[in-house]
């Protein structure tokens, strides 16, 4: 069967196409953190399950959750001798804010060269789009697929896939395969690809304190009420040494010490600090010290504000002493810290160090544990082959500092491991003001695809 | 000349014109911090110049400023024989955040039971009409003033009077009196009378932050790149003590010592500490050590964190380092604290704090040093009959925690103090949501400022 030009000749023809339904994607606001874009996270669920019908895929279908629907998908007539491998991305974003740092509005793409500026182009409708546009091409030109494929897709990754656990378990079944492919990750440079072989996990929590009834006039009550936001700014202020040590006594204990396997492995990724400082806009880095910042922001835990509020934010002055402050952490975790343990130290910690006179309320709001992909794993060696075709280039073993929640859920529910396979790059404002997916990136991506779904049902039939 | 009983009988019958007109002045959204109501508090002085026209004042102009204008009048046919008495007030008010807390919303004034409820209502609206009121009942009854009367109403108290030391400077010779007397200020309670004998200065300040040149994702940039929030929690922690003091180094040299006598004074007070505790909703009062609630709130140096912002504030979880990070501070001063040498204080206290990779701003808003006007000045003399007489019982001396700006300024510029003359209460919000005025006050204080300008008139003479 000669099926590898027909499918490379259909990408390339149906481009523009697909770059149109790319920005018709990214109009949709499925910020799935805010309550009032909860109907567009649905409407996005909408979109993809069309676009999965039209791309040949069966039995689509959109599976409700406590909060966000994932999206089904399924085309599995290659043949029992042949693999089944599920596809995962996501179709929410993050939010938008700080709105007036977007040079274009962040639900109006706009391409600018070769790359569209817009929320979520890169993390991840962009490249979550990649996979069904690969296995359409195959559809309408080969009339199969070489592997049985299915799509899980869902609207809640940005918010920590809470949903997910209960659906997966729900849908063993339905979801059942042999390999599962991550569209929603990245490679380590638009000439460089790279294999993740392990992500870290996370826990978002949410402090909140209240001290009087309302904002007091703090020429009146100032000095005697205790303020909230001084009560804050101490407990927080614990939290971190001046060393870039996570200070919550405990925090370290399931911390393995970084193998010098590990050290090694990073320090052989052609890494320029002093590049990676200027690309952020900062005079300086830092961070916990004995340690590189790769493995800083790729192997060790971290414990980040990432949002703080309290009494007046106007221009000007309101001398008042505020009833309430909040903040908002998330902390990345590495294999054996335990999201719900690293939770129990914090709110201690935190709860041991409040004054008297403001209340303390510590709210757990996502979490997910760290993730390893054995190095070995068959999935990672046609991914390697593939990408070293594509490229040129053989991919460097990657640590990845982000998480994506679902993958250990997987693994637990499914016992099958996730190989990312994905096209985005770490210089594309993700969860940041223009964020954008490079369009080079997009048809690569679809090339990739087809390739691995035909090495995957190689490798199957050379075993 | 027997104009008491005819002014008396006027107020009564003019009480519900002089409400409604006071509610109209309330629904002027006259917010100086905020620029986009800096046209509201030109329409708040425009309504103060007719106001002021229409109960008889004369020579009634706008003086605009680099700012928010004054709105002056006069009434100067006394007689030489005659003091002349200036009437302090300000139309301008603080802003109203948090919205949501506002039982009616701020600018459409609500009466219920005895009070009115608006922003503005106690602090300044209605104190400041009080004296015009009064004013007004005398031309109209007695078709003269006892006294020669000027009136210097402003429009920038609230963000620290920062036009008006140039202002009264220029107009020196406009704003000449013998005595002056502020419709900003209080009472002790509904039943209680007081003096207010101190004022604490003011200095506010912002703090910014920098960090990276946009968020970055915090799961790809966390560790590595310093968070400007996680530097900020950690200088305004070092900014106070855990016994409550000021740890700014400096920042009490010039903090005389407590005396006897200002001690012996508050302790006079009848003050209810617990009942003060639970009138603000906290579990716990906190200060600073040694000194009593009343002693913190009044007459010792604080340093207050008013609000502070970065990051991502919307519900639940971004995943970010974020950007930059804002607090806003005042400090209340005591009197041989100078406003300027406290931020220089607290400007190098931060700068030297801030770690590598973080750029720091501290930024002056506003400052007012501390304020005294001596116990036996002649207008405390008459305040404290008029008071006596009106509420039937002694005046307490008190000493007042909050500012206002515009009372050094007048002391050193045209050589004469302030006596407080103003009756707002403790309990009625101001700065804060659910901010009112009671209606008891309003119509009591018309009475008092008619006796105390016949007052002031009979002492002149007997002297």
């Amino acid at each position: 069967m000669m099926a590898g030009p027909d499918w490379h000749t259909y990408l390339k023809e149906h481009q523009p196409r697909f770059l149109d339904e790319l920005l018709d994607f990214l109009r949709i606001p499925s910020i799935s953190a805010l309550p009032e874009h909860a109907s567009d996270v649905g409407r996005a669920a909408e979109w993809v399950a069309r676009r999965l019908d039209s791309a040949g895929l069966e039995a689509v279908q959109i599976l409700p959750t406590h909060r966000h629907p994932v999206v089904y998908g399924e085309w599995l007539h290659a043949g029992k001798d042949r693999p089944t491998v599920l596809i995962y991305g996501h179709f929410d974003t993050q939010p938008v804010d700080p709105l007036d740092l977007w040079q274009s509005p962040p639900f109006e793409p706009e391409v600018r060269e070769d790359r569209v500026y817009a929320r979520g182009a890169s993390d991840d409708k962009g490249n979550m789009l990649v996979p069904v546009l690969a296995a359409e091409a195959l559809l309408k030109t080969a009339g199969s697929l070489p592997v049985n494929l299915k799509f899980f897709l869902e609207g809640e990754e940005e918010i920590g896939s809470q949903s997910m656990r209960a659906l997966v378990q729900q849908h063993r079944e339905l979801f059942a395969c042999d390999l599962i492919f991550s569209a929603d990750g990245g490679q380590w440079a638009a000439d460089q690809p790279s294999l993740s072989v392990a992500r870290r996990g996370i826990l978002a929590l949410q402090i909140d304190l209240r001290g009087p009834d309302s904002d007091l006039h703090s020429g009146v009550f100032g000095g005697a009420v205790h303020n909230p936001i001084h009560a804050l700014v101490q407990l927080l202020a614990t939290m971190r040494a001046a060393d870039g040590r996570i200070a919550v006594p405990g925090f370290y204990d399931h911390v393995a010490p970084l193998t010098d396997e590990i050290r090694a492995r990073l320090s052989a990724l052609p890494y320029d600090e002093e590049a990676y400082r200027a690309s952020v806009g900062v005079s300086a880095l830092q961070g916990e010290a004995g340690y590189t910042a790769l493995e800083r922001s790729k192997v060790r835990p971290t414990l980040e504000i990432n949002g703080i509020a309290g009494g007046f934010q106007g221009s000007g002055v309101k001398a008042i002493v505020p009833s309430s402050a909040q903040a908002k952490i998330t902390c990345r975790l590495v294999p054996d810290q335990k999201p719900d343990e690293v939770f129990r130290l914090i709110a201690e910690h935190v709860a041991a160090r409040v004054p008297p006179g403001v209340e303390i309320e510590t709210t757990p709001l996502a979490s997910s544990p760290a993730y390893l992909t054995p190095i070995d794993h068959p999935g990672h060696l046609v991914a390697e082959a593939v990408l070293t075709r594509v490229y040129g280039r053989k991919p460097y073993l990657n640590y990845v500092g982000g998480t994506i929640p679902v993958l250990p859920i997987f693994h637990e529910c499914l016992g099958v491991h996730t190989v990312d396979f994905s096209f985005g790059l770490p210089d594309e404002r993700l969860h940041a003001p223009n964020e954008f997916f490079r369009l080079s990136s997009f048809s690569r991506g679809q090339e990739a695809y087809c390739r691995l779904f035909e090495g995957l049902a190689k490798e199957q039939t050379d075993s």
